[in-house]
């Protein structure tokens, strides 16, 4: 099967990313959101990208250009799936929100459109039904497109396995690992190990037995990893971790959830504030004497 | 105060390295083991280390003659621990060989000696009483000293504040980064985290929720490490993290050690034997085309 027009639906943080790294790839891009506001951020977002990997000379300057060319925004849902071979989903996480917008995909879109969610948390199996082509639904998950050059790939139960293939190519093609997961795991495979290191690292900090620098210090050295896992935290956003952390269940996460959350109500997020575990723009972590 | 000598109680891998590191770094080194065989091959690992440390532009030739010069091999306790200002305990990982170690050395060491043990799991606490010397007893564990350039610094509630100060000077001046571990804690900072980590790994693929290439792929390409877990499990030893592994009670843990047992009955032991979850010397992690 020959795919040439790529749908993304939502035009948020990452279906901006990925329509952009279709188009540089060399797909026609059709961009939909329900909000004017959206789409208008998304073409001014993909623009200061396009300047970025320019800059960084990940692209040269024409095909930034040829790429934007290739990116149709549109309000209307019926126009923008007209002729799509493929649709990324990136909508709010949601429930309800993807329930509605999959079910309109599914009444709206050619009948040969492979169908797959950006989704974080949820599962394929939730929204396969409605879309009302299973056979054709799967996850297909970006992590930041740019800097992980990850996609994950994971079919539920119903999946017919010739899209796996099909998305192992794509994903090759949009310059990501393409990575396999077998069966339905909310996280994938790389939440579930974060968020268990994370964990860990939660439990000795809560736990006094040691401060956020040794922690981080420990791991950075001994694999030669740019952060820690508090200043990867950071990066997470202490807002999101701190709604990953209270929905666990044992007394060491709910120990670290409680902690989160002193930060979170006093407004600091991490990076995006400003502070967090550490501050910023120059977190101690990524001093020169850091580890000495 | 100052520390001039010190001695290595322990021959092994680890009291070879520790010691050579500590001539190295310029203090004169007395290096004990109870086996003769022991402290051969420590003597002769140490000049397989100084030619290499010599080749990788570690140090220069010169500096190598001179630590070689400054370490002092013996069958003799008491000829060991005439003069020296500090003891780095690393014998078997025993109880039962620690505490009697340890009430030899209390009975023979100077009355100013600083007691230091580089167990990997057991707690200072279990060996401060016996050294009778509890207030100058804490653990200083160091990860490889050539590698992995950690040590860790931990007490146990009755050491005195000062030893930790004088600890973390001399793990700098042996060229690690001292981390501080507020209290006692079975396998510190790192593997705490570590073992989460491996545990999240297991389960991923006990569960057949991936493969191992998958999983490795996922953090590798996330975080820009140059392993992800079952490459890491690999040099860590398949039997060692067997034995961890099954030590720990809940039911994806005792999956993974189960599996963990069919590789070690192979003989499949990781990076050492030549086979564990990958194939060596040239692992498939390591291809240039992995990450693709
Ligand atoms: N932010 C991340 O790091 C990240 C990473 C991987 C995956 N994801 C997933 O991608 C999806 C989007 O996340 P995001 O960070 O881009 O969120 P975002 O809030 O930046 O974007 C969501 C977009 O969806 C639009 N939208 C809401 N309702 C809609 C509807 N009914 N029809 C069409 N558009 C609608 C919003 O206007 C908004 O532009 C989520 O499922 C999230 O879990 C996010
Ligand atoms: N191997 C590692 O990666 C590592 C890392 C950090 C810490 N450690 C810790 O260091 C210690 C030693 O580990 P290793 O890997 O070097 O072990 P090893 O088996 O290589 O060495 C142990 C040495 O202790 C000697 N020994 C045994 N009984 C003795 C006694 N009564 N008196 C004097 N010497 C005696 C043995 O002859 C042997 O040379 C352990 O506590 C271990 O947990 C090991």
């Amino acid at each position: 099967m020959n795919i040439n027009t790529i749908g993304i639906i939502g035009a948020g943080n990452l279906g901006t990313r990925i329509g952009l790294q279709a188009a540089i790839s060399g797909y026609q891009v059709n961009v939909y959101d329900i909000h004017e506001k959206s789409l208008n951020r998304s073409q001014s977002s993909m623009k200061k990208l396009v300047d970025h990997l320019t800059r960084s000379k990940q692209i040269v300057e024409e095909e930034g250009i040829q790429a934007l060319g290739r990116i149709f925004f549109s309000q209307n849902l019926k126009e923008t799936l007209q002729n799509v071979d493929l649709i990324s989903e990136s909508v709010t996480e949601d429930p309800d929100i993807k329930t509605k917008v999959w079910k309109e995909i599914g009444e709206n879109a050619p009948m040969h459109t492979i169908f797959t969610t950006n989704t974080s948390y949820l599962l394929p199996s939730q929204f396969a039904q409605v879309s009302g082509r299973p056979e054709k639904f799967c996850a297909f998950h970006f992590h930041d497109v740019f800097y992980s050059r990850v996609v994950d790939i994971m079919p539920h139960a119903g999946t017919s396995t010739e899209i796996i293939g099909i998305l192992e190519d794509l994903g090759r093609k949009l310059n990501q690992v393409p990575i396999l997961i077998k069966k339905e795991n909310s996280g994938y495979i790389f939440n579930t190990l974060l968020i268990a290191w994370i964990d860990a690292a939660g439990r000795l900090l809560t736990g006094e037995i040691a401060e956020v620098e040794a922690i981080d210090k420990s791991w950075m050295v001994n694999f030669g990893m740019s952060a820690g896992p508090f200043g990867i935290l950071d990066n997470v956003g202490l807002d999101t971790a701190w709604h990953i952390t209270t929905a666990r269940r044992n007394p060491a996460s709910r120990a670290f959830a409680a902690l989160l959350k002193t930060y979170v109500d006093e407004g600091k997020l991490g990076t995006k504030s400003g502070e967090g575990f550490y501050t910023y723009p120059n977190p101690r972590y990524k001093h020169e004497d850091f580890l000495k």
